[in-house]
């Protein structure tokens, strides 16, 4: 237990906290709007989880991309939960732009844009995103 | 809309079909007992949904997740929506299995394992899938 990432370490910045998982906004300088919803206890699937636990995180991940979706105007939405490395519930969601980084392939793919970087526009979407990101999650 | 890829082409061997969305079993060599959950309508996010909807697109994704695991034991499920070169809604569920070929990326990821092949229980596993799915899936 002590060994694993989500257990002794945030994952990111804490935008959101409850009982039942927490809300990190992702470290990448490449993906802007980046956010993990991480359960706040060890579970290694989310069928180990009870219907309504695992529906509650279910509800965070699409309040979370409601939320990108305005702030950032994404080309896209990507959601994935995978824990091969990290075998303890979280979900990432992520914001995605044509010609960022690996589109159009996910960001475990294949880089596609060696150069690109994230305009202005996105660096005060995130700004915003992090002011306002608890008020938006409970409106 | 006509050339969207999910809807002209089921997307795979269909193993459930209801108004909202198909369940296909992919054909994937490297990965037995690949579902997609699909939306049997063209919308690009999962937000695009109705709660009730997407909530009934999830819930069939989680039950795809406990029948995968079920029948084929895999060492970690792993659950995606991405959709940028397909952005009609679609849920990938996918057993995942120490040394499989791309252990432990995402099947998106690089190759660690190029010589994998499926063992004689998984294709077992398999077999059994497209015979008990539908009566797995109402039970």
């Amino acid at each position: 237990m002590t060994t694993c990432f989500f257990c002794t370490n945030q994952g990111g910045n804490v935008l959101y906290n409850c009982e039942l998982y927490r809300i990190v906004l992702v470290d990448d300088a490449n993906y802007l709007g980046y956010l993990r919803v991480v359960l706040n206890q060890h579970r290694k699937e989310l069928t180990d989880l009870s219907i309504t636990d695992n529906l509650s995180m279910y509800a965070a991940v699409i309040k979370c991309e409601q939320i990108l979706r305005q702030l950032f105007q994404p080309e896209k939405i990507n959601l994935a939960s995978f824990g091969n490395m990290t075998p303890h519930v979280h979900w990432h969601v992520i914001p995605r732009f044509i010609n960022d980084r690996h589109f159009p392939n996910p960001t475990w793919g294949e880089v596609t844009n060696l150069d690109y970087a994230p305009s202005s526009a996105l660096l005060l979407a995130q700004q915003n995103l992090i002011q306002e990101f608890q008020s938006l999650f409970l409106a």
